[in-house]
């Protein structure tokens, strides 16, 4: 399925190749300004066209369908839509009977019986980002003034500007990458102890990003090889700021109150010019073959402002479940 | 909030020095065989006892109070509960004033106001997880033939069986560790394109197992730092199988028919017997303290029956919901 | 919110005056055939010009934005639009202040601030059915051979075609009605025992249609006059089939193979032309007025078609939960 | 399946003859007194012993087995028990072959396999309504200073209080009922425009009640016959008090301030002692039998309890989720 949240909900559509991409948000609060200036910023940084992006660069204008009245949301579900253009569907023909490595196209043929388009990825092209940043530029206005950052850790293993990447689109190769995100100014209290912890709902929506390969919570991996006196952190001040903040700003699937810290790997573009091999789905036999068109030759680089996205609508839903009363006496009121 | 799963639902209640912990489960299908018998392996993997583990050892003594007749279930909600006993709570008073460094005393205190019971970590102890393993049992029968192993890869950063563990018992120290999962003979299909992507769901349960600080996928964080041509990984047979099987099971969210392959990283046990600071809420004056009462010097240890079940349950729920028709006149029955 | 149902999931938007109504249906299966031929009927039925209805009649032009490909579902979400045309907005403007009586022009004020789109209603709009009707085709499809049909019981507390709806128009005032639904070749099954029941499950999309103030199944309100003798109803056939029906095709909640019969109650439309008071709330003075613009002198009418598409979206959506294994060793496959 | 609500969220379990009937509620607040002393009344009235309920009179001594500690609520699942005692099983062995008309004895059967708890019956059984009881006491004092009353408005189509009743004891058959409820004190805004519109929500939670065959808000199915004129209902005072109140305190789908007045259609028993007939599902014959054991002539007389309890439950989740921000600006915090 394609929704998210309990109360802050986000239901996306779209193909790559379909008239338009979209996203239904119900449980934006009414009163709200909204200007589409305010997104030009984050589809920008999600757009392609830079180095190691790929070439297909669209002006991704947004029609809004409902949900807002000059410029001011009325409290009804929003729908924003961005109409596809600029595709080259060609290139995509042959790829249900010999499906590329690393895509969906063989899980996608398998669950959907070869139904599923199969230009431009369909619906599980990045490009359906798209609707996820366009739903997290209003979760970051919901969320303000908690600050939500992003940082390229490094491309292909290294510190992100060196030569790696110049090679991988000389060569028609790709690389992966590391993205840190950090949020600052979230109170303690978000999250539950158990299956929604702050640490689940995250990950949750951050997996749907087409790519990801692993998340690690404040000292993550390494915290498995230190010792519990080394990875134990205090607290020093009585709003419960710890020394080190190892756990990431969470405790017990809660949020401390310090910054929330986490790291994703995004694995390298599966769409390479260079030879690879498949299988032909209809004759059974090994096929050796490129994958032509355009494709970034690092995806990663994309990541962060879709990362942002997805960690602002999971925290903005958590906010709107925290307004409910867990104490008692605070919350609930009637006339 | 305590429960999981669309059709294969988990509900977990309980506090570790309360009366009892328990589950409900509902869509349990009627007519399954299911024997106290059944769960004694996985809840004697889960106790404490061996090496490394709490001394608290409980007879965890299953008592079921519906869904079941005569050993054969009925398909109406199936409530197990184990009750406490052998608690010493007098350990635990002082916490809620000076919180324990990594524990969730602190937020507990923030989000409950101070009404959490403190007692053993109440809601938020690991002893919860003895719901988690009850239900998983279950889940592991509904996926049956389908096989899942865990294997416990480093302790401490180290080869699990060596010396780095009798020193943090000597020390009154903790260690981590790393797990790894797979899961063999689940078809490809189960997952969806986004929101409930394989991993979403994996990661959303798994993150509810508390001290769990990262997880991955295939070949997860080193996939970030790999070349495109090197991570791809090319189907060499009809039914789905590739080559290194780098993506863990799983492309564009949806589980490919290969073996699925996670692994997580587990924090040391937060409790140690050394020295420790934290601060007095009361006073705002930092203290020293040392947490006495007895601890796992390496929970990681009791972590892979957990980790099993969470993932038996998650899987469980996504087989429930991929019989229904994904593929037209598939599934959809009438007179 | 403004999503009903678990698998086969519908998510609404739009206003009455806005750019667009549309609606979004996640877990369609792929590979269904849908032709914009196919929604003519119902949209035609649900659309205004016939005696008693409001004279706006527009063209519904289905847009689809995504899901299908050349005539055939992909199994990726279904989102579909229309275009509002032929809308009188100065209307409305009026009615933020002094709010309509038995319209939503309070209530929405209360709850959104005045933030909502007053124009024609706007999300409170009878036109928001649109979409649930576009969904109800669908359905439809998905429950075929299952026959749903629909009845004017009465108008205005009489039969649905005498003189009374000539006199409502003649007088600028309305009338209600009771309308019948009947769906035949629904299997034994389908429901669960108790917060899913059936009923409870068709009546939580039921009261979603603007209007409706009662629903009943098979004897309902009469069954509450009844002796048990007479009101008990004997299996006559080992198929389930009861001699009277007298329960709707219902008992504790779940199908038993049996017709489904419900009837609801729908109000009388409340605009109307006659002399109303209402209270203006900036100076707190009653106000007598007229509501002009185009109505429906008896939108009861329109309804049956609006109530075919609730019945069949819940029961899709039950019939893919059905689709999970009741019985154990049936439904989960693994490989 | 067996769970309701989105924040207050009430997971029922049990069968009649059972070992336990329970109630796990997650989302109680912490710090909310609460004694055994305050279910007292509740359970009273919902067990059997009076004039037209079964003689089955049964201690209901309830068991906290999470969630409170010495008497006050900590913020984790509530899980609350009742043994079940006094059960003569004997009784009912034979209806899983002839199942009683009006029973869920053949959908149960259907569905389930022939595996469910065909004793007193198991899941189906109005005992189960014993859970809800217990989340209803709960449920009514987050909603208090909110007051939720009921009334038997007539008893077999009279006056509650007349001779059928005892002619039904004396005959061995039984009748139903009609109960309204009022709830005063519920501020105006709970409730969304379409799917979950209060009505809608309010519905599906009485739906779950063993036995009700209708229900209507307001003027119900009498509006359908009104002229617009005279139901319409104008706003007099600022507060949104209207003059007759004839929506039942709701429109379009929210509440609106006034009393939200509700009726329910309750059939008669369905097991009676006098002669009925059925179907052997063995050997295809028609049966005559009677139902022997202890039942309730009129169990609608247990009913208003346990509506006030479905009714609460469905509020406070309402209450809950509309302490999320509607209005922008009002809820969102953050540090």
């Amino acid at each position: 399925m394609n929704a998210f949240g309990k109360l802050f909900r986000v239901q996306l559509f779209g193909e790559s190749h379909g008239p338009s991409i979209g996203v239904v948000i119900d449980g934006v609060p009414a009163g709200l300004p909204l200007t589409p200036e305010e997104f030009r910023e984050d589809l920008l940084r999600r757009s392609g066209g830079k180095k190691g992006g790929t070439p297909r660069v669209e002006e991704d204008s947004l029609i809004f369908l409902s949900g807002v009245v000059q410029g001011i949301t009325t409290g009804s579900p929003l729908a924003v839509i961005v109409n596809n253009k600029n595709t080259i569907s060609s290139d995509y023909e042959s790829f249900k009977n010999t499906p590329r490595p690393g895509h969906a196209d063989f899980v996608s043929r398998q669950k959907f019986g070869g139904f599923s388009d199969a230009r431009g990825g369909g619906h599980h092209s990045g490009r359906v980002t798209l609707a996820l940043v366009i739903a997290g530029v209003i979760a970051k206005k919901l969320l303000a003034p908690a600050q939500i950052t992003t940082k390229i850790l490094e491309i292909g293993g290294e510190n992100p500007w060196d030569q790696k990447l110049e090679t991988a689109i000389l060569e028609g190769d790709s690389l992966g990458g590391v993205i840190e995100c950090r949020v600052s100014g979230i109170k303690a209290g978000l999250g539950e102890p158990f299956f929604d912890s702050l640490e689940s709902v995250l990950s949750h929506i951050i997996f749907a990003i087409p790519g990801i390969r692993g998340i690690e919570f404040g000292d993550g991996f390494s915290a498995a090889k230190m010792w519990g006196s080394e990875h134990n952190d205090p607290i020093v001040s009585l709003d419960g700021t710890t020394s080190k903040n190892g756990s990431g700003g969470v405790n017990g699937g809660i949020s401390n109150g310090n910054e929330i810290v986490l790291r994703v790997a995004v694995k390298p573009t599966s769409s390479i010019s260079r030879a690879q091999r498949s299988i032909n789905l209809s004759s059974g036999e090994a096929e050796e073959f490129k994958v032509t068109g355009r494709h970034d030759a690092c995806f990663a680089l994309r990541v962060p402002v879709v990362l942002e996205a997805a960690v602002s609508i999971a925290l903005a839903d958590l906010l709107y479940q925290t307004s409910a009363p867990h104490i008692w006496g605070h919350g609930i009121v009637v006339k």
